[in-house]
């Protein structure tokens, strides 16, 4: 057995990465860069383009402290002398599009969600299926919950989509969704449940770098991300996975939802198969981009087609400060579901268009799932 | 469908990250930083501490072309007016130990094997195993290889494992292991196989950032790496995998192979369990390091009955440039293997201790297992 002592030993050994969090939560940044002229902080807590400035200390490093911040992820990155710079002391990094960023965990509650803890955990595998719809076989990741290689139970399945610029990765890095999983199931306030992450952009196979058009660079806008024919082949994904894993069969067992984009595909989906899905999410939902194309075409008579067959919940949430188009098209699918007399859980939340927002939506949206 | 205009699209759209690889495999380097004073490059295929001075152009970019690279997988950073700079113009990174550098891939033939192609492609899991011996639970990562999931076929299992300052990521991330999986089984030349890659330093649950230790800094060098304690719980793993997957039973489907530490360790395992395996690989052992504690007593005990048990391969490769000591542990312990009359096969390589070499012995080893 190995001694309390020697683990001891090893945390001290590893340490902190930067930033230094004070146990009053204050954070200090820090970086050597003695022949600098300037070095600023950006992170994702400061308003776009704004950065911080650093200040210089005797030895060449150059600091700033940060107070008052909310227990939750956070991202930053330093620019020393005009140039985009990772903290050479951090490790930890999340891309988001074409841009990496440093992370760190502050403070407990919210935070204590995100975080790896010592409860059970669930499995997460990278799979491939085959898309005879987009030509190609497609990556996506998919978490099975603890307990699942060892019981024979069916499980319920979420679908839980990106947005632009997002990948199979999205939910996992930026989303923190294996941790929420693990940690909510380990409380008991949700279902245990398997959730797939499909890659939204029927034109890559997979996250940049992960199929075989190479290293290449990622690029926040695609060509058909919002052309129909995600919604058109998802059935792909969905028999690939009820034929490999223990599924509950039903709609009572299914529910979709996404962010920006993944709201907008999880309301097309919903409605292109109007008796698949009991729950839909549109977390901060694009829902005002309606191209035109056939699959986008009838959404009032299968809007109508899908409040017949009935559902149990199509929770919408979006941040007051979010875009105003955005908000506006909510408004408009709203408007449209109260004509046909559709039921939905809608409700504004501070903030914006941000992660810091959709991993709150689905920490609320998970419990609400397959409570019966 | 998706046509092929809009398919070609979109690969021009992504385009090719940093750095830019000529027709000629010439690559050239660049970064912007118009108002510093020196930058250099540091790269893969330099010698340690080495770096190349990058010029400036009148844009305030800088410059630097290398040649005649073989095809590989490479890596580099950037020095800024020395700051540690990772490339701001590609997000493609992997982490030694505990720094980060970007990578690229060059050519063909060899760095094929490393590329993802558009084969069959097997599937990657993270999963955990609890391990009462250490007092925790683990993570591990588990290749399957294409069909696994659709077909009954019960498949021979691969140990796989890393060296001193790695862990579970390590053969992914430097090894490219799913990717050489993946192409060697496509071409016919390897027998489908699952291929297990634990955590060695058994005072992590995972890797940094992946464990309830939160977001660390790594560090090369852990207690209990290499004090019996990872040996003795070996049976966890096996156990684990045995009983969660469709694994042909017997030793002559097991085969354990390791990279440094992790050639130390599968030398130690296979003896400690003599009737375990039947194929060795050790890549640059680090053999000469042998802690004075039980279960690295009775070595030629245990590797007597190995002997006497039969086994079908036992494989070893080292680079001529690798570590004295290294080397003659080496030496050693084929003499130990000379006195006991047991079969091996050894050879010594251009290069030294790199995952150049590894990922090179790994393309050599596999094609030599199972095949019966």
């Amino acid at each position: 057995m190995l001694s309390t002592t020697l683990v001891l030993f090893v945390f001290s050994l590893q340490g902190q990465a930067n930033p230094e969090i004070h146990e009053d939560q204050r954070v200090t940044f820090r970086i050597k860069a003695p022949n600098a002229k300037e070095v600023t902080l950006s992170a994702s807590w400061m308003p776009w383009g704004q950065a911080a400035k650093m200040e210089k200390g005797a030895d060449g490093t150059w600091y700033f402290t940060q107070t008052s911040l909310a227990p939750d992820l956070y991202w930053y990155h330093f620019t020393v002398d005009g140039v985009r710079t990772m903290d050479p002391e951090n490790t930890h990094l999340m891309r988001d599009v074409g841009t990496l960023w440093n992370i760190f965990l502050l403070g407990s509650g919210q935070a204590d969600l995100y975080r790896v803890n010592q409860v059970p955990h669930g499995s997460l595998a990278f799979r491939w299926y085959e898309s005879p719809h987009n030509e190609k076989a497609r990556r996506m990741a998919v978490y099975t919950p603890p307990g699942y290689e060892s019981d024979t139970r069916q499980y319920p399945v979420l679908y839980l989509l990106h947005g632009m610029g997002g990948d199979e990765e999205a939910w996992i890095e930026l989303g923190r969704a294996t941790q929420i999983l693990d940690n909510l199931i380990a409380r008991g306030t949700i279902k245990p449940m398997i959730v797939v992450m499909p890659n939204g952009n029927v034109v890559q196979e997979a996250a940049p770098g992960k199929g075989s058009s190479g290293l290449v660079k990622p690029t926040f806008q695609m060509p058909n991300t919002m052309d129909g024919n995600f919604e058109v082949s998802f059935p792909e994904i969905m028999n690939n996975i009820e034929s490999h894993y223990r599924v509950r069969p039903g709609k009572s067992s299914r529910a979709i939802a996404g962010l920006s984009m993944g709201g907008f595909h999880s309301a097309n989906i919903s409605r292109f198969y109007p008796q698949t899905f009991d729950y839909m999410g549109l977390f901060s939902p694009a829902l005002h981009v309606n191209p035109d194309v056939a699959v986008y075409q009838n959404a009032p008579e299968q809007l109508r087609e899908q409040q017949q067959n009935g559902y149990r919940l199509y929770w919408i949430r979006v941040g007051e400060n979010d875009f105003p188009q955005l908000l506006q098209g909510i408004r408009e699918h709203l408007q449209q579901m109260d004509q046909l007399d559709m039921p939905y859980d809608y409700a504004t939340t501070s903030g914006g268009h941000s992660w810091e927002n959709w991993r709150k939506y689905l920490v609320e949206f998970l419990p609400l799932l397959f409570q019966d």
